[in-house]
């Protein structure tokens, strides 16, 4: 059994990693962590956790974490989790952080995006991303795992085989990308309460969201040129999911069937990745940890549509899919499908 | 033209209020005012009100608003209210008052459910509650409106025909009511945030809601006798309407046919009621000032059904309705049907 | 391996039994049956089964279904069910029936409720009402399950520890219940449209909604009483989730500790029951197996919340755990907790 | 008065116009038609009108029509409009069609986009894209308007200056709309019902959505130029409101300020256009006639967000504005703000 513990444990993404990990033949959870006053058990925190684990919600320091746990997913805020991670290395536990602390190679475009100074330079260059289906061999044995944006993973899954295979340009690419509320977290907000949300349809962040860094950095390391994208997320009135509509320029034009077969090639053996003729919708793969994808044309203009669950693919479950290759375990183990 | 001040100028029956004012005739808004700092234009805390209204949403005090405004609408919250509105009145300005500080008669009442003593007791004697429908001849000439609880409106309007003909036992009245998420403020808290409440219905506050006393004291009124009701509010995820399903005990048989005539003859001349044969559905009244009901019978039980909008007829609506009878406009005027 | 098949695969209850049953080990779905024409792959259907199960959807008679199954799961609506289920039965399958023709136990009270004459009255007598829950020891043995209904469930499930107790009047019971819109099925009609749904509750059926007889059937059996309830069904705009809140009338005062403690006990050892003291949501319990329960009193009315996920525990989930009794396996195998 | 006849009755758009036209001051609604069976009350159609108007549903012809009408909305399907409107006009009546047979110049790209040949092009040369706020001056004179697409006004309105201007290429131009389910009618469809659409987001008719050639002709229209653009529409889960993010090229840079100012004096006097410095969400327009605009840059890409309420602004709101500029009323006169 795997010692787990789970830091932030009073958020949406933790609430999908217990649930998820509940399920898991091979882990143990063991600590909860959360800043909250009292130690109150963790379903006063998540009611829906009820008569499911007796666990409580604790204000835990590193080292009473490292005590208890082999492995950590720390699911805090970025800046909070490069306050603690390295002390949960140096403690002698392996880290999943689902923060955005380790992801950005370059310190100065992580103090740009996201307005702090790093504090953990060294350590950027040595955590992997972890986004097993792009092909990132250092998963297995790797102490630190950035875990993926939701957006990010989205958009480079989308875009991924097209780059490789350099048939689009890589700048100029535009990514129209839609999310469910629960992705803004569950701290309460004015713009994520319901009667703001709900009948609403909204662009935000628009020129300035923090995942397009992310999606720049990572699917430049796919194709080995400059990639710059536009990124423009809206928020749908629902609780989870996200659809990206992608309209890249490809260099020169390529049959419809031709690229939905080089996805299948490119993806062939990914369990998690489906790459399918119809439109899928967010709800398809809503609760699992499916990406759905497939391409159309507008005369010659490629539009990719592709989407996955942002709290599973986008967030817990590629967490546990990077765990389990970590751990020698079947990818696709307590993963719902 | 009558100057109108509007006090809790950020919130949910404030913007209604203020686009329900932008329509009527013989209004002109002279000031909002809320604790925000700065002084932003309104449209700020509100977009949808952009390029309606030029006025800045500032702090002042009652001395400022009096030298305004003839009539303040208050949607402050309770305390909040009664800490006010004497030097609203004493500063010559008449009120109408959406909190529930005036609603309850008794004090101690007050007190009890709403954990503060009242500050402003002897002016409890000399409010008038305001809700036109069930006939209260002081609001022409009031100077202070209590203007009623949405859920409490719902519950007397559907009730006071069969309590002023005694044909329902006055205790054991079972209210069970349903409201959109709107009614519960936008004040940002865990449990109205998007994620929370989408896919989720819920009871809360069961047995403890503080309408339940004000229902009970104002079908008191209309029945002279003692009434008891069992009051339990939900949680409908979507922003506006209640509906609630209402199980009196009728003290001999009545058919159902013979009921809705009473019901039609004690509404008539009332334009705002609509006494109709089928179900009414939340979505029927809402963003009107209409409150529907209609009545059916299983076995020997007989059931009420009532909706109405609760930011409309159960706050902003009903306020501009009481203003009409206050300064001898129609009553209908401006209000959204 | 079981080999199992589902009847009226195209419905969202279908949907949900071929999600559960893909995870469960000693499963084999080898038909899927439905009108449709064509024999379309299931994910033309349901996209979001793509990739998970390659079978046709296809138009097939019993004989054909007990050549390749051992049970079949009948999702399909009355009156088409008992007209295939005695040739299933006669071809040596057993049957789960998710629809109502096989849950009343006399005749005329299902001409009376559901419109037509019962064609398969004797299979009535031998028939076993499939809530495991409340000791339905029949269950293991059984060729026919009648699958309970899922607002039935969520009411006796409630109501069946103090009856059993003799602790409540048996007639007078109110239920107030309110279901998400799936529970409606997926045959398009206007009343289920979304913008006919959306930003709406209403009541429906009141007084006529064919769950009560079942309901006083069942916890007439639960008491051995004559048990009289008014049942009013409410539209809940969001997709999955019941949440009934129950009046029954005490015969004498119990304190509420000692009626959760009851309910405890009464429940003990029952996998999927949750006694719990805060207020339980749908959310909680949706997507899940679990029924969720608690109490308050109002003065002296007591007051049942409860809630189930209507597709899942009020659906195909008690229909897969029903499945597990019948085969010996653990009564939680596959089933979403 | 005006004498109005509205044809299509039962859907969505008649009843928006109904509700606008009960507010008119110059309007008398004379006849209401569809194809429904018995001639049943309007309010039975539409619950929300109870106690609004005394109108029956009738299945009138076109002399019926016009003997009761001086001017018809006609809000029936394409192909159902072009086969009375011509007998409406030879009656004598004004007419303002809302449906799509009368706004594509060219009947091959109608026969080619909507599957049936035109069968009245000759008054394709004469009748008036209804579009104030582009400047069409036949309207006030016309006898037939060609009432313009919810989708396609987003696209024109956010689009025009820029056009008009020669700033953008008018090649290459990405739509990106976003709609509520509204949009889709209410015909009973699997793929408009609550359960399909709810917590769901998809893309459809991608590269074959019919408003891309009256986007395109329209645009042509306002530039001289042949105007391509690729148009995606989406389904929301909401009732009403279309963003459109629209990402044009511009053919030089332009400073956003700039731009701003160009907009709001392209647009100066039209009392429905709100060009905006933040960004509008579909809630700030919905249940009013506004159009709201802004832009947004991200490095050099130009990025327009644009809102309406696709039921009023995109159609029964636009086709009052038209009624209006037809008989001389105030261009804003019963339309909702």
């Amino acid at each position: 059994m795997v010692r787990v513990a789970i830091l932030g444990a009073s958020g949406y993404a933790a609430l999908e990693l217990i649930k998820i990990l509940l399920n898991h033949p091979h882990v143990e959870i063991t600590a909860l962590a959360t800043r909250q006053e009292g130690s109150p058990p963790i379903h006063q925190l998540h009611p829906s956790l009820y008569g499911r684990i007796n666990l409580a919600c604790e204000d835990l320091n590193a080292r009473q974490i490292c005590d208890r746990a082999d492995l950590v997913f720390c699911a805090l805020p970025h800046v909070a989790s490069m306050s603690i991670v390295p002390e949960l290395l140096a403690g002698g536990c392996r880290v999943v952080d689902l923060s955005a602390d380790y992801r950005l190679r370059d310190p100065a475009v992580y103090e740009k995006w996201y307005g702090h100074a790093h504090t953990d330079i060294e350590r950027l260059k040595t955590s992997i991303y972890g986004l097993p289906e792009i092909g990132t061999p250092g998963i297995p044995a790797a102490n630190l795992i950035a875990n993926p944006g939701c957006y990010t993973s989205t958009s480079i899954l989308a875009l991924a085989p097209l780059l490789a295979r350099d048939l689009i340009e890589p700048t100029g690419i535009l990514i129209d990308a839609k999310s469910g509320v629960s992705g803004a977290g569950r701290a309460p907000k004015l713009n994520t309460l319901y009667s703001e949300c709900n009948e609403s349809f909204s662009a935000y962040s628009v020129g300035t969201h923090r995942h397009q860094p992310e999606i720049e950095q990572v699917l430049g390391d796919v194709c080995g040129q400059h990639v710059e994208v536009t990124f423009t997320p809206h928020l749908v009135p629902m609780d989870r999911g996200i659809l990206a509509t992608i309209y890249p320029r490809l260099r020169q034009p390529v049959p419809q069937a031709e690229l939905l077969k080089l996805y299948r090639e490119y993806y062939s053996g990914k369990p998690f990745v489906r790459v399918c003729d119809h439109l899928p919708t967010t709800k398809d793969s809503a609760h699992t940890n499916f990406f759905d994808v497939t391409l159309r044309f507008n005369r010659n203009q490629l539009i990719i549509i592709a989407c996955l669950d942002n709290l599973l693919k986008g967030a817990a479950g590629v967490a546990v899919q990077n765990f389990n290759l970590m751990y020698g375990f079947p990818e696709t183990m307590a993963l719902p499908m």
